[in-house]
């Protein structure tokens, strides 16, 4: 019917890591994330997509209540300075040679945060850096953090495998905020081109620039975050996760329990990104760390849904793929054009209701 | 960890119809569905999901102007018979059936409404019959209505599969409003009965009736219509469907058309099913019909997201399984569970806006 938009592509990559044991020092893991960066870059991707907390081992499985232990997972951060962190000694090394190769990053880290009356709030969160820039567009917190606050009870002889971010961590504060990700589809891929290579006109130019949004894991399981970022447009939405293949409370094998782990998984990230036309980067944490099993299954959607790339292995993994963000187009002005189709008059519940009201008992 | 629910177990079936053409009588079009009611009855059945406008072909597709054959489509009811449906000789036989039967009925069909005022609309309508009250117990009418009101012009000389809903319906007026279906687990497979057959204590009876919510077709691409019901802790989702499987007027042979169409179904409806820990029966009227190409697919989906059953045919067929509605509580009680997790705070862009509103354009 309508013509086909001009393409927009763009290389990105999946940079899915292996464990970060509790024993590995910072300096071992940081360079290993500077391997996959560089082999990204090497390959022409524009944008490398890390895990969640990306830099550690995936404390939350543990009970840590000594503060200095428990300050050495976090980065610290601040009104005076909100995104310290690429300026910290133990990180900046990847900032740094992110910017010299023209690679943005989404980073997942623990965040220490001191407001402006010294109140101090500790987060999951996850920055864009803009290596155009240098510097970070985007910070995003975690709004939904999973597990419990206080350990579970073996109740079944088997051990268990704790998820204690609710401990550890505030839910997010910021929302769900799109933003653009300046100077990143480039020359003759930009919207208007024609791909013809000429210089865009300025008034077009940053109809260029792809709008991005940011989750975190657990998050990739409510359509509520995914719909926020769809309701602005959202064309690829970046998604880091540390994953339990195996809790040893519940029932099933470690291998049975892994399946359905990765099942999960892949209906969260796929029904999302087909429901409001986008792509998705999902980037995986795995294998066994301190003894815990996490799942793979990095993975990159298209914006109907289908996988575009995905990691073989449980070990530290390249998935990178060019994508056309023009792709977005036919979701977003057909089945998922939500100017006509929405009936926000019907959703009140979404917003009314934290939890389950149900129907009233027959008698 | 928690000890296991109680099995409350129910048999259903999604009733898949081949094509009702606009040629067919309403005659030959019933006595296929009371075929497929007896014999999902004989097969235990004590729910018949039908599809979306069963009694008739999915006329939306064809531009029909003259009020007289229009209203040959419709059912009407009113202000002063709500559900006149079950009284219209053209439709009663189903009915008297399944409360025959002891088999209640998931029905979809086009009502021309009359309220008290005496103004008409017209609404694309399902209800939930319950046979062992013989009454209607609730009514749905479809809140997103796909399509367009004007007839598509043909841009590329292959011609138009029109799709007009938005023609010939205004959207559902009732929002998404959970029900109890009563009567539905009897006996031993009631929540609380211990599995022991014996009588259950009053108190504990309503528990069983399962907490049900209706949709139709279009409605299963739209995670807010699933949460709606999901907060009213729905564990069993109804949905009849026409999809068209081919369209001229868009890219991709009849066969990747098809195969495109069925991915988008599935995905809709297992990932509603997940991710509110509910199941769903999803039942087509399929085959090609006047013309146009529908697809089949008719599916369970367990609150896991697994398909429990589906057809193998584009024709009648049943689709019958027997699921236990226990299953539905670990999902709703761990990752789903709503009201530890859910931070509506942030999610005010689900009402507040019907279509995207964009980050601004970098300079």
């Amino acid at each position: 019917m309508a013509t086909k938009p001009s393409p927009r592509l763009l290389t990105v990559a999946a940079a899915q890591m292996g464990p970060n044991q509790l024993a590995d020092s910072r300096e071992s893991i940081l360079g290993r994330m500077l391997k996959l960066l560089t082999d990204a870059a090497s390959q022409g991707a524009k944008l490398v997509v890390f895990p969640e907390l990306a830099l550690t081992t995936f404390f939350p499985r543990h009970q840590i209540d000594d503060p200095v232990k428990k300050a050495e997972f976090f980065e610290p951060e601040s009104h005076a300075n909100p995104h310290a962190i690429i300026d910290s000694p133990r990180v900046r090394p990847l900032f740094d040679k992110a910017k010299e190769l023209g690679t943005d990053l989404y980073l997942g880290y623990a965040e220490r945060w001191t407001d402006e009356h010294g109140k101090v709030t500790d987060y999951n969160t996850t920055i864009y850096y803009s290596a155009s820039g240098g510097k970070v567009v985007a910070k995003y917190r975690k709004v939904h953090l999973p597990g419990t606050k206080e350990p579970i009870d073996d109740q079944t002889g088997r051990g268990v495998e704790q998820q204690l971010e609710k401990r550890y961590f505030t839910p997010g504060n910021l929302g769900f905020q799109a933003f653009r990700a300046p100077n990143l589809v480039t020359g003759a891929a930009k919207a208007g081109s024609g791909g013809t290579g000429e210089p865009l006109a300025k008034e077009v130019e940053g109809k260029g620039d792809p709008i991005v949004g940011m989750i975190i894991c657990n998050d990739r399981r409510w359509s509520e975050a995914w719909r926020c970022y769809g309701l602005q447009g959202a064309e690829l939405i970046l998604d880091g996760y540390n994953t339990t293949s195996y809790a040893p409370q519940y029932d099933g094998t470690p291998e049975e329990q892994e399946a359905e782990a990765l099942f999960h998984h892949r209906i969260s990230c796929q029904s999302g990104s087909y429901t409001n036309a986008c792509f998705s980067v999902n980037t995986a944490k795995c294998g066994i760390e301190d003894g815990g099993g996490l799942i793979a299954g990095t993975v990159i959607y298209d914006p109907n849904g289908h996988v575009v790339a995905e990691s073989k292995t449980k070990e530290d993994e390249l998935v990178v793929a060019t994508i056309d963000l023009a792709l977005c187009r036919k979701g977003k002005e057909r089945v998922f054009a939500f100017e006509k189709h929405r009936r926000v008059e019907h959703y009140g519940r979404l917003l009314e209701q934290v939890g389950v009201q149900e129907p009233p008992l027959l008698h």
